[in-house]
């Protein structure tokens, strides 16, 4: 980035070139989507179950053994043969000698026999010779030692099998899907207290720019901005399961940038070069991927509002992404393009599912057929309004809901018309 | 808990009755939602920006300066006064002498006087005099030291006004709304690198039954079960911004009970008992929370499938929940009122939206009125099928994609009938 843009439209026909395979390649969001696929995956590592909430297993977890592992009592109540209930009611009871009690989480020491029942409370092994369990309620000690039954039950009612949970074998979470706080139930259930998940892709976050200082700068000279991009960006890796590594801040230097990728490249799984938005830094992006080698550039330039700087490369099997220096169109292309890369590194083949709601679009929407813009709505009884302005506003972002799509093929959208809007959590 | 559920029918009219100032008081949902509201809140503490996604802001932030803090140009260009450029044209360019150039980050030496301009790249500083900026594109370096200007802008073009993404004292993020990914950017711009925020809520969680082994035991004995349940109340309060605690099994002993929750209850903000779901061990948990004084119990017994015997209580300050020993039961009840609890606790006023899909009921449900039922379900191809199974089985969770409420006004709802699932994430 210089400060002499003057000097650069005069030689605008001969730009120093980069060594990409291509360059200024523009992509449509749809292709970088389903084009731009890294082969990269983290390696497995074994983790606690305690830790595991929203974790990627690496393969499918299997039950080691039937669960519960025995026939359960779902009620409390009496064990007994369910042939010997047949026929009782309120008017005409059976009555059943009662042969023992079943202890909680020990085994029975006593069997049911014919015209016996055997006390049971929710949750205890079913005895041998029980076929079923008859809820207290449907029962009284008509005497010390005989059951009075008013009610009759079929063989399996209230019982659970010692398999019905899940079978030895039986696949109790898959590969890919990120663990839900029920999945770690399940686990702990069949006695899985460790796992291996797929590693959190490591993420260098480099941000670029002489006027950029950290955000901890508390007086800024004229010209300086804090970083706001990186401690976002960096969030938003941790929301998509990837773990944030600052990669700093680098001048607008294309040999200071150099290094800082290169080094990036050799230490990450994804590295995010937030540059400046100026046609410079992004030669200057362009440049430091192509002296690089590896596959290189795979698009420079997406048809996205906003977003358009965006850069897509492969530096030898790790993903880069090059974003725009507006720090709103950085986050908005990262959350686009970015957090699924970080999933899709970590392999996670199921993102959760985002909250969308329906609404009406407040006013018309003009957009460009082959580009997909993405427009920040605040949405208010089933209203989504547009919040407009510079691309250079993060305000932009913090005042709204979420965010509705224009679609590539569309031309824009129209007032009244349903939309749906993606809401920020 | 103990194994003779004959003796205790054969005693029914006379139980042990706790001192609760309510007993066995049956509640709604929406009077659970509504009315059992603590007022504890967790105190502030300070944190980094770093670590503060999705944490719960004690107080407003407001911009401690005006942001960007100075006027910048949104464009590679040439600072200029937009009245120099009316009524140029590709046909009749005006011609305006380059009086210097902003450097990136730093403050202007030069001022645009009439008839001058001065080259700017994107984010620098406009330089006195200029009231607008005017794109590379539209210009070009007639000869060394002349800019040809074919096209007019008017004043403001090419520039972020110097308080135009916040005004000094503007609220960046309102408390008690968890911060999203871009809020931690905006934070960042205005220099905010630490701040108030809830702390967690301590949600301390006991398991209780003789029959309830951890899930590190590898060989069960017969009638013994893993704690399924803990590890995934754990992940639900982490998920709902509570920091979970252990509170270890505890037998089916009344004394033991007592002096578990009333440790839990001196060092926790909530506490919840995952208890055992027969009638006996219910009666255990009111009757230690009665033991321990306060207000005491609010409701004993939901009027919710599966979850009819939770509890909950107020213990001086600390609610309690007393949750089925069903793990199924009890993990469906959390997500319905602890989580909404421990987001309260924990200052959040504004929860994040859950994803939810609309989608056709495959099959008639059944209900009863004034009961909520909370129904698992798969969602494949917009049609939402139910899945059914005992309460006891945790495989209904793992293998639904999210639920459906069957409110408690409906005595059932209709095959095809639209409905709203909300997603597991």
């Amino acid at each position: 980035m210089t400060g002499q843009p003057g000097r650069r439209a005069a030689t605008k026909p001969d730009p120093p070139r980069p060594r990409g395979r291509e360059f200024f390649t523009t992509r449509t969001v749809s292709e970088a989507l389903t084009g731009f696929r890294p082969g990269r995956r983290t390696p497995a590592e074994i983790i606690a179950l305690a830790d595991a909430l929203h974790r990627v297993p690496a393969a499918a977890v299997t039950a080691p053994h039937a669960l519960p592992g025995f026939a359960r009592s779902t009620v409390d109540g009496y064990a007994v043969r369910a042939a010997d209930t047949y026929g009782v009611s309120d008017g005409l009871p059976g009555y059943l000698d009662l042969a023992g009690a079943v202890p909680m989480g020990s085994a029975p020491d006593v069997a049911v026999g014919p015209g016996t029942v055997v006390s049971m409370p929710t949750g205890g092994v079913l005895p041998p010779g029980a076929d079923a369990v008859i809820m207290v309620e449907y029962t009284q000690e008509a005497m010390p030692g005989t059951i009075e039954v008013t009610r009759p039950v079929a063989p399996g009612d209230g019982v659970v099998r010692a398999d019905e949970d899940a079978a030895a074998g039986a696949v109790l979470v898959p590969a890919g899907r990120p663990l839900r706080t029920h999945d770690l139930g399940m686990l702990a259930a069949a006695g899985v207290t460790s796992l291996a998940v797929h590693a959190r892709p490591l993420v260098t976050v480099i941000s670029t720019g002489d006027e950029v200082v950290p955000p901890g700068t508390t007086v800024l000279r004229p010209g300086q901005v804090r970083d706001a991009s990186a401690v976002a960006l960096a969030a938003m890796v941790s929301e998509a399961g990837g773990e944030p590594a600052a990669g700093g801040i680098v001048p607008d230097d294309p040999d200071a940038l150099e290094a800082a990728l290169r080094a990036a490249v050799a230490g990450s799984d994804i590295v995010v070069v937030s540059a400046g938005s100026s046609v410079g830094a992004r030669d200057g992006t362009a440049a430091a991927v192509a002296s690089l080698g590896g596959p290189g550039i795979w698009c420079h330039g997406l048809a996205v509002k906003p977003g358009k700087p965006t850069l897509l490369a492969d530096c030898g099997g790790v993903p880069v992404i090059g974003l725009p220096g507006n720090p709103r169109s950085a986050l908005v292309v990262f959350r686009l393009l970015g957090m699924p890369l970080v999933r899709q590194v970590g392999g996670c083949s199921c993102p959760p599912a985002e909250p969308v709601v329906r609404a009406r679009l407040q006013r018309d929407l003009a957009s460009a057929a082959g580009r997909l813009d993405i427009v920040q709505v605040r949405v208010r009884d089933g209203m989504a309004t547009p919040v407009f302005g510079l691309s250079a506003l993060l305000s932009i972002l913090t005042a709204a809901d979420g965010y509705l799509l224009i679609p590539e093929e569309a031309t824009g959208l129209d007032a009244g018309r349903e939309v749906a809007v993606t809401l920020y959590r």
